[in-house]
């Protein structure tokens, strides 16, 4: 019987064969913003008259943030993106473009290697973000470092300063989804940022402060209410859950709360309206996805209202 | 005796400790471009007039592109930012800020981290590209993910197509010295980014085409003929060589020519100027920087001239 030849791993094409390969994968995705891209020292982008730049990294690593024997690699590549796109969404930046460094061992299967690649541009495509430069290295574990080029209007960007004591807190979609399927290690849904609604939220001048739910809606409002130096009230009671979450949570004994407070990588924008803004059915309508309204904007301190006696939250993931 | 205390490492201080004590060196080193720096979910950066961006992105691995028993964090730190501005320099822009995403096991030093962020930031503030965000991760090992922009006057960035049969060949600087130190196991010097080279020749469109030494002088030569389609004939006698190198190289039983032409991190301007372009010596004026003339652009292959008999360059690095 004939051997079966090994799968080619990076080690076989080189550095210069799998950036070809990237190269050649990336050219599908266009943008209009693209005056040169993969290839040379750097690539240009343009940006429109009265534009201003806005730019995020963000990193996932093996073993930290993905583990191959439970997702594919085109859904650790889609990750990566919307981690990236998310918190441009949540500056109300229209996408441009986004870099990527891939490292890897050399003995990584070119296909793992070129599915990463793909899963980023599936999303690329959808947001017209192409992938327009970065980096291979060798390295002893896998990691993808995106970079993500956006544009905002001057003047316009929804920063996480701004929210003020009496404001309404709102946020778009769902939560806790991601994080069941990390505790089940099973990974298979990856949210889609919320890019046309951060858009319309800085277009719209609607929101004084936002943010992108990446570390937990808990988390991630502390980050806020610490920029626009506020506390919040939040009712545990109207925190959107998302469907079927609850019976699958109780089927696994975990709580379903403490996966939408705490559990990250949401990828939904909370967000904060003045008291006399618009109702949350109506910004719903503005931004084309479901908005709730959440709490309010205190002073000091953050408080989570309605969550069973006892219940205290478990605190955001923290890196080190 | 009184036992000294553990230095604190990042596991001590955490996530956002650590990202606290970023922010804080990176806000000493300012820039003009900055609207919103780190601490939002993306940096806003603003654009002249009838400037398009320029975005490279660049990384340092341990154990594949620096050891700490061979250099210190500091040094590490400049040579990373260095390597994205030597690009931004190659495409003639202006530095506007950049991006790091810092991964490190939680046992590391502290000190260690901050000496990382420091090298970069000694670079970053003799070219005015402030520190404006990124990510920290855990990971098994150290690596820099960096990514630079820059602004580039429409039409006139620096590629590396364009060059022409007959066209002459030009490099900033001397080279050597990097490899030189690499190969001995102490890295003591970064060269330092030819920005304003770059810069000057981009305004004065006095480039063709233009590529700066990073994997080393031959390596980055046939990349540019690659994307000129086009050969290049480069003569080792006119390759300026680091001061001191032939006899450091000597004493060590390495060759300095293999040094100079394939070392790599010289970080020099390789650029082409047209048969009836200024000389050498008045681009070394203009540029504000030795300019030597080391060849000619020729219709196909890549061939060195003035070697000694029997000798072969050794490949560019590569990554797999």
């Amino acid at each position: 019987m004939p051997r079966r030849p090994r799968e080619p791993c990076l080690g076989d094409v080189g550095e210069f064969g799998l950036i070809d390969r990237i190269a050649a994968l990336a050219r599908r995705v266009g943008g209009a913003a693209v005056a040169l891209g993969i290839g040379d020292d750097a690539a240009i982008l343009r940006l429109g008259r009265g534009e201003a730049l806005a730019v995020t990294s963000d990193a996932l690593v093996e073993g930290v943030h993905f583990r191959l024997d439970q997702e594919t690699p085109r859904t650790v590549g889609r990750r990566a993106l919307a981690a990236n796109l998310s918190d441009l969404a949540a500056m109300g930046a229209r996408p441009l473009g986004f870099t990527c460094a891939l490292a890897a061992p050399p003995s990584l299967s070119l296909g793992v290697a070129l599915g990463l690649v793909r899963g980023m541009l599936d999303l690329a495509a959808r947001h017209g973000c192409p992938l327009v430069g970065g980096n291979v290295s060798r390295a002893s574990e896998i990691s993808l470092t995106l970079a993500a080029l956006g544009a905002v209007a001057r003047g316009k960007a929804l920063t996480r300063a701004g929210a003020r004591p009496g404001d309404r807190l709102l946020v778009t979609g769902s939560f806790g989804r991601s994080a069941l399927e990390r505790a089940l290690g099973r990974v298979r849904h990856v949210p889609e940022p919320r890019v046309a609604a951060g858009l319309a939220l800085a277009r719209g001048g609607l929101a004084r402060a936002c943010i992108d739910v990446s570390d937990g809606l808990l988390a991630d409002l502390s980050h806020l209410c610490r920029a626009s130096r506020v506390g919040a009230l939040i009712d545990a009671r109207r925190v959107p859950l998302a469907r079927g979450l609850e019976a699958a949570a109780r089927r696994a004994d975990l709580d379903p709360l403490r996966l939408a407070l705490a559990g990250g990588e949401d990828y939904e924008l909370l967000f904060v309206v003045g008291p006399r803004g618009p109702s949350a059915a109506r910004l719903g309508q503005q931004l084309g996805v479901q908005v709730t309204e959440v709490g309010a904007v205190t002073a000091r301190g953050l408080e989570v209202a309605g969550a069973p006696a006892g219940w205290s939250p478990a605190p955001g993931w923290r890196h080190f």
